[in-house]
C-alpha cells in the first residue's frame, strides 16, 4: 500500500480476510434488476467485539438510531461500541424519512437475522443505502438472509473461499459506486509482542456522491482478527476515520446514512491487546490503512469524477485552520472544474483558502501543483503551460498550499467536478 | 419592485439616475476585443459622502485595499467611509496577487483619475475585475478617463441623457455576466420630513460565478441624491448588504475583488438625514431595495443557470442558525442539480439542513417547494408529480423549510447548477 510500506496490502481483501469471518452478497428483492446483487450480509464465527461511527446528521436514518442503540456499552454520549455478531446491508432503499415505521422496520430487520444466524438481535448491526423517504420491505431479508447463510455455509473451512466471496458482499452495497471498494492490509506481530502472528485488517465500503467529513453517505465494513476489546477498538477506529473517511469530500454534502462498523475476532490469536500494549499502534495504524485506501476509492470514485485529487495544507496556524483551508479547497466547484479543465488555476485555489476566515498573510502562501512551484511568496511563478498540461492528463492531481502561518498540517481527498456530475444528479432521484 | 410596493422602481435606472452623478462606460484597451466596453467611470458633480463594503478574502486584491485606505475616516478597523469624488472600474484584470507593483498600480490610477476629473487622488476610489496575477496596465486609463469624461460633458445638462449613458457603465464592467445590471428606486419625502422632494437611489453591478456572502466576486456602484453623511451613509450601506449581496451564493467560492460603494451627494436637497431622522428607515429600505434587486439579478445570472432560487428557512433557533441551514441548502450541489433536473427532492434539501450542526428535531421539519408541501413532521406527503413538473418549469424556484425550533427566518438567493456552469469554469483561466 501506499500509505504505509510496512503493511502488506491486498486489493483482493475485503470483509472477508480477517480470520473468524464470512460475508456474501446476494440478491434479496430490493432492487428490481435480479442480477443486481442489493443485500450484504457479514457474519463473525462468534459474537465479538465491535466499534461504529454514525453519520453526524440531523436526518440520520432508521438503522443508524437502531445500530447505534445496540452498540452503547459505552453509554449515552459515548462512542458506539459493544459486542456484535453481524452487520446486514441493504442497498436500494435508505430508510431514511420514514419515522416510526422506518424504526420499526430496522429492529425487525435485526431480530430476523439474529434468529437466522442465531443470535439476539441486538447483536446485528443494521445499514441502509438508498432512496430516501421509501419504507424498507421486510420480505427481501426474508429471503435473503437465509440464501446468504446457505452461500457461507460453502465455503465455511476455507479461507481462500470466504475472501473469495467476500468479494461479492463489496458488490452488493454499491449504489451509484461505479466499482465495488475493499482492501486489506495484514502485519506481522514480530517485535511487538506476537511472534509467529499475523494479524489482518479487511474491510469493504460504498460511497460516491454526497461525501462530506462527519460520516457522508458512506458505509463501511471493517474486520480485524486481532484481540481487542470493544472500547479499545473504538479508539482505534475514531483516530483512523478521522484521518481518512472523515477527510473525503466529493461534493460538500452529508448523508443521512453513514456509517463505519468495525468488527473484531481476536481470531489471529494471543492475549488482549490495549490501548497500553507495544502493538497498540501497529493495530491503529493498520486500520487507518485499510481506511484511507477505502477512503481514496471513494474520492477516485466521486460522482463523474475523472481525477482523484489530494489536496495538502501546510504551515496553518492550528490543526483546525488547515483543515478548514483544505476543506475550502476540496469543496470549491472553481478548483475542482479548473481541474476538469486542466488549468493549473492556482489564482481560484488561493481564492478558496482566503475565504475562510483563517488568519494569513497573502505574501507568506506558496502554491504547488503536482510538485511544480505555480505561487511563491504570493506571486505567480511563470510556468511551463506544455509541462503543466501534461502533469494534468494524469490521473492524480496534488494540490499544496503553505500558508507560512504555522506548523499544521492537513490532507483531504477530493475529486474533479465534471458534466456528469452535474448528469448523475441532475438525473437520479435520491 | 416586488421587495417593497412603496418604492418606485424603474429596471433601466442605473448609477447616473440620482442627481449629481455622471456614469459612462467606455473601451479602454484592457480586453482585446476593440467593440467590447472594458472601463467604467463614476463621477459626482462635487465630492460627496461615500461608503464601502469590501471582500474578506485574506487574497483581496490591490484595488480594495487602495480603496479602503481612501475611505478611511472612521479609522483603523472601522468601517470604511468618508469623502469621495469618483470611482473607476475596469474589467478584463484583477490586479489580484500582484504585490507591490499592484499597490502601486492602483494608487497610480486613483492619481490619473483624480487629475483629469480635478480632485485629489484620495477621494478617487479604485475596482478591478477579470484575470488574477497579471499585472494592471495603465496605459488605458490614460485613454479611457478623458474619453469618459468627455462623454460625460455632452451630456452634463441633460439628467435623462445622463442616465441613458449610464446603462454603458453597467456593460463595461461586466465579466462572464450575460447581461448588464442595473436598477433605481424613487421615493417621496413626504410624511418624513421632506414634503415635495423625491430621493433617488440606483446602481449598477457585476457578479455571476464566485459568488458567496462578504463580498464575493462582486462589483457594485450605488449612488443616492439624499443628504446625508458618510457615518450614518455606512450604516445604511452594511445594513442593506447584509440583507442583499451577503445573501447570494452561486458557487460558494468568494473572490478577492469584491467591492460595494456607495455615493451620496444630497443633490435632492434638505437637511442632512442622520440615524434619528425620520426619513432614515426609508434611505435604509431604498438603499436595501436596490441591492436587493441587484443581488437576486447576480444569483439569476449564476454562471451556466438557468433558475434562481429563493431558499427561505423558517423556525430556526437563532439568526446565525437560520442563515447556516440556508447557506447550506444553497451551496448543496445536490440540491443544486435537482432543480436543474426539475426534481422536488427534498431529501437532499433535508440531509443539506441536517448537516450543518444547528440543532433540531427532524419530526419537526416541514418542507415546500413552490408553496407545495412535500415533507410535513419529517414524513414525506404525496405529490401530483406532473403538477410539480410543471411548477419547476417556471424561472423563479422557491424552498421553504421549517425547522419547528424557533423563530428566526433567513432568505438566500441562488441558482442551479447546470452542464454550462462546468463548461464555463472547466475553461476559463481566472
Amino acid at each position: 500500500m501506499t500509505e504505509n510500506d510496512t503493511f502488506a496490502f491486498d486489493p483482493e481483501g475485503n470483509a472477508a480476510s480477517a480470520l473468524g469471518f464470512s460475508a456474501v452478497g446476494v440478491h434479496a428483492g430490493f432492487r428490481a434488476d435480479p442480477e443486481r446483487l442489493d443485500m450484504a450480509l457479514v457474519v463473525a464465527d462468534e459474537p465479538c467485539a465491535a466499534a461504529a461511527t454514525f453519520t453526524t446528521n440531523v436526518f440520520c436514518a432508521a438503522p443508524v438510531r437502531v445500530s447505534r442503540e445496540h452498540l452503547n456499552e459505552g453509554g449515552a454520549g459515548s462512542p458506539a461500541y459493544g459486542c456484535a455478531r453481524a452487520v446486514v446491508v441493504n442497498s436500494g432503499i435508505a430508510n431514511a424519512a420514514t419515522g416510526e415505521i422506518g424504526l420499526e422496520n430496522a429492529r425487525k430487520t435485526a431480530e430476523l437475522v439474529g434468529e437466522a444466524v442465531g443470535c439476539p438481535a441486538d447483536e446485528v448491526l443494521v445499514a441502509s443505502t438508498g432512496v430516501i423517504g421509501q419504507h424498507l420491505r421486510l420480505e427481501p431479508f426474508a429471503e435473503g438472509v437465509p440464501a446468504a447463510l446457505a452461500a457461507m455455509a460453502k465455503v465455511a473451512d476455507d479461507l481462500a473461499g470466504r475472501t473469495s466471496q467476500g468479494l461479492t458482499a463489496a458488490r452488493a452495497i454499491m449504489t451509484t459506486d461505479t466499482c465495488p471498494k475493499h482492501g486489506s492490509v495484514s502485519f506481522s506481530g514480530d517485535g511487538i509482542g506476537y511472534p509467529g502472528v499475523t494479524f489482518t485488517v479487511g474491510g469493504m465500503c460504498k460511497g460516491a456522491g454526497m461525501i462530506m467529513p462527519n460520516m457522508a453517505t458512506m458505509i463501511a465494513v471493517i474486520t480485524t482478527d486481532v484481540p481487542i476489546a470493544a472500547p479499545d477498538l473504538s479508539q482505534a477506529l475514531t483516530a483512523a476515520v478521522n484521518k481518512s473517511f472523515n477527510k473525503v469530500t466529493v461534493d460538500s454534502d452529508t448523508s443521512t446514512n453513514d456509517t463505519c462498523i468495525l468488527f473484531a475476532t481476536g481470531a489471529a490469536g494471543g492475549e488482549v491487546i490495549d490501548e497500553a500494549s507495544p502493538a497498540f499502534p501497529a493495530v491503529v495504524a493498520a486500520i487507518k490503512g485499510v481506511c484511507t485506501n477505502l477512503a481514496r476509492q471513494i474520492a477516485a470514485d466521486g460522482e463523474g469524477s475523472t481525477k482523484l485529487v489530494t489536496v495538502d495544507v501546510l504551515g496553518a496556524a492550528s490543526q483546525a485552520d488547515a483543515d478548514k483551508v483544505a476543506f475550502a479547497i476540496a469543496n470549491s466547484p472553481l478548483v475542482k472544474t479548473a481541474i476538469f479543465g486542466h488549468d493549473a488555476n492556482w489564482g481560484r485555489v488561493a481564492a478558496a483558502a482566503g475565504k475562510c476566515g483563517v488568519p494569513f498573510s497573502q505574501e507568506n502562501v506558496d502554491i504547488d501543483f503536482m510538485g511544480v512551484p505555480v505561487l511563491r511568496a504570493g506571486l505567480p511563478v511563470p510556468m511551463d503551460e506544455d509541462d503543466m498540461l501534461r502533469r494534468f492528463e494524469q490521473s492524480e492531481i496534488d494540490i499544496a498550499i503553505s500558508l507560512g502561518a504555522g506548523d499544521a498540517h492537513s490532507r483531504v481527498w477530493t475529486c474533479d467536478l465534471t458534466h456528469d456530475y452535474v448528469k448523475i444528479n441532475g438525473e437520479y432521484r435520491t
